[in-house]
Parts: C-alpha cells; structure tokens; sequence
C-alpha cells in the first residue's frame, strides 16, 4: 500500500471526483442530454465595515471537483467531453506590487487535476462555446445561490439547479485512498496537539492555556485552520456539550483545588478535510476514581462499537449497542437500578449520553449524506446525525459519551416513572466528573475498519503523559 | 492616574459613547425633534452548507455603544430621555442543554453600562412605548443594512439611514480612558506574544512554527481573536508587504543557509479592540550588516516621527519626515544618489517606502475616521489612510518601512529620469533583506503622546531575545 506521503506527492483526483458525480448526476437525471457541470469558488468577502477579508473557506463542492483553494475562481466539467476546465482571477497589476505574483494558469496546470487552465474573464466565452458545440441541446448543472449574475449559459437548452448538490453530497460519503490520506495527515497533526495539549495542562492555569498549545500544535505543522471551534472544558464545564469559552480557571475558585479533568474535543482542518478527535485527561496525572469508572465504560462503548464496523453494518444498532453498554456499566456502578433490557427499552441511558454516537467526517466536520431524522419521536435516535447502513469507503466518528449535566438528567430525576431507575444518592458522587467523550475517526472498509485516529487514549497513555 | 486593571474593573462606558454620538447626531441633524438611536448586534450566521457558525465578530457599531458581545442582540437610545437599553435573546430551553443557561437579563445589567435590559422579543413594543410617548414626532437613527425587517418603528415621524454611520465612525476617533486600557492590555498580550515568537525562532524551521507560538501566547491570555491575519515573513518573503502564506522554511532551499532575519506583523485582539505591531528580528541573534543598517534608518525615521507627535499635528507632515529621514538613510548607503531636496520633489523614496506611515487604530485595525484620499495624484501620499490634523485621544499606528521589493523598485531604476537616483550595484547588496518595518501604537496627548507598544525594538533587545 502507498504511503500517505506518496499518496499525497500526487495530484488531488478533482477529475475522478468529476466522473463519479457526473455518472450518478446522469442516473438521477435519467436523460441522455449533453450535460456541463458548472461550479462557483467561495468569493473573496470583505469583514463588514471592514476593508481585511473576512477569513476565507474554500466552497466544498468546487473543491472537491477542483482541489483548488483559490477564491474567485470557478470550474466546468463537459461530462460527454470528460473536460474539467478551471478558471482562476487574472492577474491584477496592482495587487502584484502589494502581494507579489498569484499562482499562473499554467503553474495551476501542473498542480490541479484538470485538463485546461483559463482565466475567470473566460468563462462566458467558453460556456457559449460548449453550448454552439452541443447545438443547444446541453443541460448546464449548478448549485442554486452559488451562481454569480454575470455567468451566461448562453447556447444551453436548460438550467438545472436542483440535482447537483444534492448529488455531489452523496457522492462525497465514499471517500478514495487520496482523501484518506488528507484524514490522515489531518488526524496525525491533531495527535500531536492533542500531545502537546495534555503536555501543557501540568503547567496551564486556566483551559485557554490548554487551547493555545493545541492550535500552536496545528499551524505548526501545517493545519492552519481548525476543522471546528475547540472545546476545552474543565472539571464540571464538560458536561455541557457546546462548551466552547474555554476560559475557565483550572483551579476551582471555591474550594482552591485543581479540577479532576479536562475533556478537550478538538481537530486540525488540513487541506479542507476534517479531523474530530476527542479525548479526557487527568490534571496531575491520576484519574480520580469516578472519572477512571466512567473513562473505563466510554472506552468499553467506544471500542465494542469500533469492532462491529464494516461496509453495509446499520449504524442505528451500533448507536444502540453503544446504549446498552452504557447501561451495563451504570448498574454496576449503582448509578442505574433495573434490568438492562428495561432501562434500555424506557431510554433511560439517553439521560446519560444524550448525543448520536457519530457522523460523516470529510471536508465537513458533521459531513455530508448522514441523512439525519431529528424529527424522530424516538429519544435515542433523535440527535444520531448518521442514519442506515455505513457503505465502505465511508469515514464515521465513533464518540460515545457520558455526562452528568443537571439540565439532562434532572427531568429523569423528577420523573415518578424514570426517576425510580436513577439512585441520586450515587449520582452524587459523579458530578464533578463532568463529562467523558471518547472520539476516533473510523475509515469504513469492505470488511472491517481502519482507525485514522492515533491520539493517545488507554488510561495508561494519558496518565502518563498529564503526569 | 488609575491602573489599567482599575479601569477595566469598571463597566465599558457605553453610555458616555451613547451620549457623545447623540451630541454630534444633534449638531448635524441640526434640529430638536426628539431621537432614538437603533443598532443591532452581529448575527449568528452558519457557514455556508453547514451546520457549524461561522467565526463571530461583534459589529463595532454596536459594541461602541453598548460594551455587549452577544450576538443577535440591540439596542436603542433614547437621546431625549438619556435612557439606554439592551435587548438580549431570550432563553431557548432546548439550548440550554446543549450549552448551559445563557447571561440572564439580571447578570446583564450588571456587567454592561445600561439603563435596562430587557429580551429582543420586546424591541418592537419598546419601540412603539417611545415613539407614543413622544407623540409621533421622534425621529430614529439607524444604519442601512443593520436592521432587521422584523424591526418596526411604529409611531415614529422619521427614520434616518444616512446620519448615524458617519457619526460614530467620526466620535470613535478620540478614545476614552477605557479604551486607551482595552488598547493598552492588546498591546501587552501582544508583548508578550512577540517575545515568544522571537524565542521559538530559535528553533523553528518554518515561518508557520513562529506563527504559532505567537497565536498561543494570545489565546493563553485571553485573546482569542487576532486583530488581522499575522505576516510572518522571512528573508525576501519581508518584501512582499501583504504576505499572509507564513509557509516558508527558515532555510533557503537552494542556498541551504539559514534566512537572516523575520518580520513579524501581528497583534492581539482584546475585547473588540485591536494592536497592530511589527518587529524585524535576525535568525540566529545577529542582524546582518544590510539588515543593520535598514534596520537602523527605519527605527530613525520612526523615533523622529513619534516625538513629532502631539494634539493637532498635520500627518502628512509627519509621513513626509519619514521620507525625508529615509532618503538621508538611503544616501548615507549609496542607494540614493542626488541632493535630499531633489529626491523627495521626485517621490524617489516611495520606490522604498510605498505605503502609507500609519492609521487610526481602535476596533478596527484600520479603524475609523481616517479619512483618506486613495484618488491622491501625488504617490507619496495616496495610500495615507489618514489624512488631516490628529486629535488628541486617537490613537495612530507609526509604522515607517523600507523594502526590496522588485515589482516596485523595477519601474524606478527602469526611468531614465528616477533610475539615475538609484546605484544599482550598491542596492544589489541589500535584496536580501526583504523588508524592515517597526510598528507602534501611539495615543496622542494634549501636549504629545503616550506609546502603548511595549514589545522589544531595540537591535539590542531583540538580538538578545533571537540569540
């Protein structure tokens, strides 16, 4: 197998990602017309009442037919041609004083996987010139409000803004081994933070501390951009799940003692695809005994549901097996009274681990073509963002949870029929343990899995290195 | 005179921005119909085909005169009544699972400078209690593509889009004591940021490895945002004035000798207000003699250009100082040849010095008020972006450069009339060294001004810190 190095030395697959959205396009559509994809780039936008450009992210669906992070630039794919053409800004004299040479048309040659190289000023002309070549019998395919006015499908027989999101959507769920490989750098920069991160809590103050060394970490080598905003929660702040100030002192300021843990769920973004890793350390070293118990369950349901995975497995009986190991493990730590059969069958570990167990990673942190159901009556499968069977090729999160968080929990307590299975006076000793979260990246394969994630996880790794 | 922290113990004065702004409103409106101020918050908008929101900036207008930083927020101002309130969305129950409860109404009133806080869901009720009370003849003052639709000024005479935008763009100008502290406590993050920058040097091998450690030593304390996107340049990559890819190794590839020295353009953001500071620094604890010497003029014309400064001082007269303390430099080294005089009538300098000697600084990095004349014929001062008398309270960056920079050099040495100014054997010596700017925040004072930039500058200081 190729290394990810090697993988990467080449070019991204802008043109193979072409045929396959353009061959599922052409079966959805099911007519024979001659059919052009036309894809618009994020625009250069100014900061409002500002004259800095507001952050840039490139626009996934031109990226991935393109593997270009240019602003302003667009791209047309003739799929009877099998053409996939480019255009990047022209170059402005102006902005060369200020910003030196941008990239040529035929530097983007050698480093895109595309046939032809123009600049944007030709896009009209070259849409007009497929549309004469097609005798007006060609469909142009784009994306409804990523279209600029000044794009004429001049010559073509029909606009179509409705089928191609859609589709490139679906056709990202299955990645290839280059897309992979980009996981893979992404999720190895992140190990590293995440090294660095738990290296730097034995010294930090506060969580912000915690963030800073993990960010460093990333742009250091070469993830500029997070794939999401970090969470670094402290002691109780990581029972709440968006925690994102990140702010907190790690010293309690009522009783002066240094909090138990730190949950920090964080990823570096590298060439616009995703890592989503999270992972809990002790401050000082050692696990207190209650969060080592709840650690101890999150990484049984985390590695129970990692064995179970291959190509076609339903990903609502993984979300559900990870449930039922919950809730053997709550018995037996006396949080939970009954029979598993009916805690499991009344929801009562949903109190627990209230989130879906993952979702699609890829150019998307929450990637696309989970088919989520949050209109689902049923408490625990609500929030999974991932519905039915997890095709090889696909790359899920596997981040079961358990958190004490009173918001959650306190309906259940109060429930006269729920309430019965929850001894509160267990519960008591719990709370400070906040919230565990065990996150890897899961590469779905014909017959089994492969585990992007190389962040440290074992009790023993972590303890080690927050010592 | 109160210590910074004192200040910042304090409310934000929001009510003393609300009042000054209706002052100059009044003064121009040049009537007494009676008046409200109406601004809103930033929005939380998600990324675009995504589920995430997209990084926040609060709207400094909105900021300016209210202190608050929550988004989809707003607030009005009654002038006649000197009544300010702040509206802040309600709770959102299935929120507060997710994120834990939100600042109440109660914890807001204390924490911000006004009059009362109520929910958003009461602004058009409170708008139309108003517009009653006064009625039918109060005016309200907005910005133009600020307001929500759902925003009614129901009973009100007149609505102003046109006047209020220029107002508190011009009343942001002269800074209070509280923002000199906001300012004040950037520039010391940034300090400090700076330092560690120089200090990884010492061991990195990329530019984006400084780049990082600057970024977490802001995050660490407490500033999160950065003012504008960090240039972190080496050797020639100095030159390039807007360089912002911070990828380069510290090595040169085909030399394989190490870059001689950095330029770092950065600054923290703290509670909406920004620092803007740039330092040069030798690799390895050594300038160059080249370096050295621009280095050297640089740090002149930027010292001279500070004591110049007081209230009331004409900044195109401290611009063209710097000019003339470049040319002096640059004919001491042999680059220019000729007389002082003829040098600055032939704008020779600006080949060296293309951009302007600084700006405004508050909540924006270019912040408000500057009023610049981009359509200026006379290349020295077109890219001023202040332009007039500085009023004692701004704050102005001093920034002088001199640069090796081909695509605006070449031009110069190309003329037959410029190009005999310019000995190009000699300048030959010094494309090395990129580009050398030294950058301060100023605050102008009654009788001259206070330096808010507490990062090292000195050749001294910073050779020690790279050594």
């Amino acid at each position: 197998m190729a290394t990810v190095d090697a993988i990467l030395a080449d070019q991204y697959p802008a043109k193979s990602h072409a045929r396959r959205v353009a061959a599922l396009l052409q079966a959805h559509h099911g007519d024979s017309a001659p059919g052009v994809i036309y894809l618009e780039a994020q625009k250069t936008r100014l900061i409002e009442d500002n004259d800095e450009a507001m952050p840039f992210r490139q626009r996934r669906f031109f990226y991935y037919l393109s593997g270009c992070s240019l602003p302003d630039s667009s791209l047309i794919y003739d799929i009877n041609a099998d053409k996939l053409t480019l255009f990047i800004p022209p170059t402005d004299p102006e902005d060369v004083i200020w910003s030196g040479l941008p990239l040529s048309a035929d530097e983007a040659l050698k480093l895109y996987d595309v046939d032809s190289v123009l600049a944007t000023t030709e896009v009209n002309a070259t849409l007009q010139s497929i549309g004469s070549r097609y005798g007006g019998s060609a469909v142009a395919f784009m994306i409804a409000g990523q279209v600029s006015i000044e794009t004429k499908f001049q010559g073509f027989m029909d606009t179509n803004l409705s089928a191609l999101k859609g589709v490139i959507e679906k056709t990202r769920v299955v990645k290839d081994a280059y897309e992979i490989a980009l996981l893979k750098t992404a999720n190895d920069i992140s190990a590293k933070a995440h090294i660095a991160a738990i290296k730097a809590s034995k010294t930090a103050t506060n969580e912000r501390e915690i963030e800073g060394a993990f960010i460093a970490t990333c742009i250091a080598y070469g993830a500029r951009e997070q794939s999401y905003h970090p969470i670094v929660a402290c002691g109780a702040n990581g029972a709440t799940l968006h925690y994102g100030k990140n702010n907190s002192d790690l010293i309690d300021p009522v009783t002066k003692e240094r909090k138990t843990n730190v949950l920090i769920d964080a990823g570096a973004e590298y060439r616009a695809y995703c890592s989503d890793i999270t992972r809990v350390f002790p401050l000082g070293g050692k696990f207190t005994t209650e969060t080592r118990q709840i650690y101890e369950i999150v990484l049984q349901m985390q590695m129970e549901c990692i064995t179970m995975l291959k190509g076609g497995i339903q990903w609502e009986n993984v979300h559900a097996h990870a449930h039922r190991v919950a809730i053997k493990g709550l018995l037996a730590l006396g949080i939970l009274l009954g029979s598993e059969n009916e805690l499991f069958e009344k929801r009562i570990s949903v109190a627990f681990f209230p989130h879906g167990l993952g979702h699609y990673l890829g150019m998307d942190t929450h990637d696309t073509g989970g088919d989520p159901n949050y209109g689902d009556k049923d408490s625990m499968f609500k929030y999974l963002r991932v519905r039915g069977r997890l095709p090889a090729g696909s790359v899920v999160t596997v981040e079961p949870g358990i958190y004490f968080c009173r918001f959650i929990i306190d309906p259940y307590t109060q429930s006269p029929d729920l309430g019965k299975h929850i001894d509160t006076n267990v519960l008591e000793r719990y709370w400070s343990v906040g919230g565990v979260r065990i996150e890897d990246n899961i590469h779905i394969t014909r017959d089994g899995y492969e585990n992007l994630t190389t962040a440290p996880k074992t009790i023993e790794e972590v303890e080690s290195l927050a010592l």
